[in-house]
């Protein structure tokens, strides 16, 4: 099947990455509202990751959908949208947003962060990050020593860090039971090894990188902006995830994936076969 | 599931009528090579009827199609895919022709003819007719008797239905054993019930009539460009076709189809409801 991810967050915010044709059906079969869908992020303009964007709109419409569609990606896309919409007479009900993104950037989606970074593929193409940030938790016995339980003031320091009170400079650190972490999904798109994505993914709890081929094609991999299954557990190791997905693995290896899963297990050992429906948690 | 016909001669010919989203996995279904199609036939530019097109079009030339294909559609069809094209960097192997439809026409695919007749949808809209002709056989012992028998002067009279020999005029019903016929196969893409359909569909053998609505949305249906199940019956009654096969149902109906069917064997017996990989032999 054509790749994609669909993120939902405990927050409820829900998010989908991706829409090659049939995206429809596989939202369906994993019982996704396709009208609780708050934004798309598209990855880049090639068929198989955009083709089913505009039945996929479409049915929105049809199915009474009125709460605001953010779509996010690259250049081309509005275009796309554009003249699909207008070859087929169609004009969505609710209102649509467009985010092109360009280079690294980041914008907010509920209480989620979506962050985007360059990928290294035959034609513009992006990453996303998908980043919730758990506030520090605090610890009521040592709000009460400083006189602060039940205080107005404890929201500000969760935000600022720091707060005055009756003259003395308290920290969160002070007064914190939990630290406060981001949690951080990775989605790498189609690419070759690439330092932008290195970088971008550092420390994520799930990347999901592509893994089209397996090291037997290293040279067809990178001359067509693919990684091998190799290339994308090295990545996962030297950007410290937690785990790694593979997945966009090239149908040469339909017979046996675990040659891709091995290859990857060598290098980076918490690797997982990305599958139709599969699900994951953070 | 989204509609769409495939019709394959005995001849050898691979003709799709329309390709909604996900057509190319029912075709796999149905084990239809994809590459072996000569024609793709479009009723008209609605998205469920046109959506899983570029992405057909873009496998046949990653599967490595050299075959040429013909496309037929309406108006805006070509811009949608040029479109599609340059959006997703696509650029087929194989030689596409378009053939823009317009009123009443035909056109020839090797043994079939393809007629299209304009339809009364809310926007542009054909069905298509898809005649095979069928020669007459000649009777040996006639042609013996005339002296005509293994006489390559047989083809030019099958040809033009008499010929001079001898002197003397011979036509083609002194020498056959049985007449020529043609088989039709129609197919009415969305329409509500229309003159110009009941025209072109005249005594088929086979005509697929939408019947998106039963009576008691009578007026819906007119309203969008739709035919009720009866309504599609009357068609064929009407147009002495041999067999109706209605399709395109509202999901509204999805619990009971039969009511349909019930209402169409009403008015015309020999009517039966279209299924998903349903398969018609003419």
């Amino acid at each position: 099947m054509l790749p994609g991810l669909h993120i939902k967050a405990s927050t409820g915010e829900s998010i989908l990455i991706d829409a090659g044709e049939g995206t429809q059906l596989q939202l369906s079969k994993a019982e996704i509202s396709i009208n609780r869908i708050d934004a798309i992020l598209i990855t880049h303009m090639h068929g198989d990751h955009v083709f089913g964007l505009p039945g996929l709109l479409e049915n929105m419409s049809l199915t009474g959908r009125t709460k605001p569609l953010l779509i996010i990606g690259p250049r081309g896309l509005d275009d796309y949208l554009v003249n699909s919409f207008q070859s087929t007479y169609f004009a969505p009900r609710y209102k649509l947003y467009y985010l092109r993104v360009r280079g690294f950037g980041s914008t907010n989606i509920g209480k989620l962060r979506i962050e985007w970074f360059p990928a290294c593929h035959t034609v513009e193409a992006y990453g996303y990050k998908v980043v919730y940030y758990k506030r520090p938790k605090l610890s009521k016995e040592k709000l009460a020593k400083k006189g602060l339980y039940n205080n107005p003031l404890t929201s500000t320091l969760l935000e600022k860090g720091r707060i005055k009170y009756k003259g003395k400079t308290i920290t969160l650190e002070e007064v914190m039971k939990e630290p406060g972490r981001e949690y951080c999904i990775a989605y790498t798109g189609d690419t070759a090894p690439c330092t932008w994505v290195l970088e971008a993914v550092s420390r994520c709890d799930l990347l999901f990188h592509e893994a089209t081929f397996a090291s037997d094609h290293q040279y067809e991999a990178w001359a067509y902006g693919h990684s091998t299954a190799g290339d994308a557990a090295l990545i996962a190791r030297e950007a410290g995830v937690g785990k790694l997905v593979l997945y966009h693995y090239s149908t040469r290896y339909k017979e046996n994936y675990n040659v891709l899963l091995e290859e990857a297990r060598n290098v980076f050992l918490h690797t997982e076969l990305g599958a139709d429906l599969a699900e994951y948690t953070v």
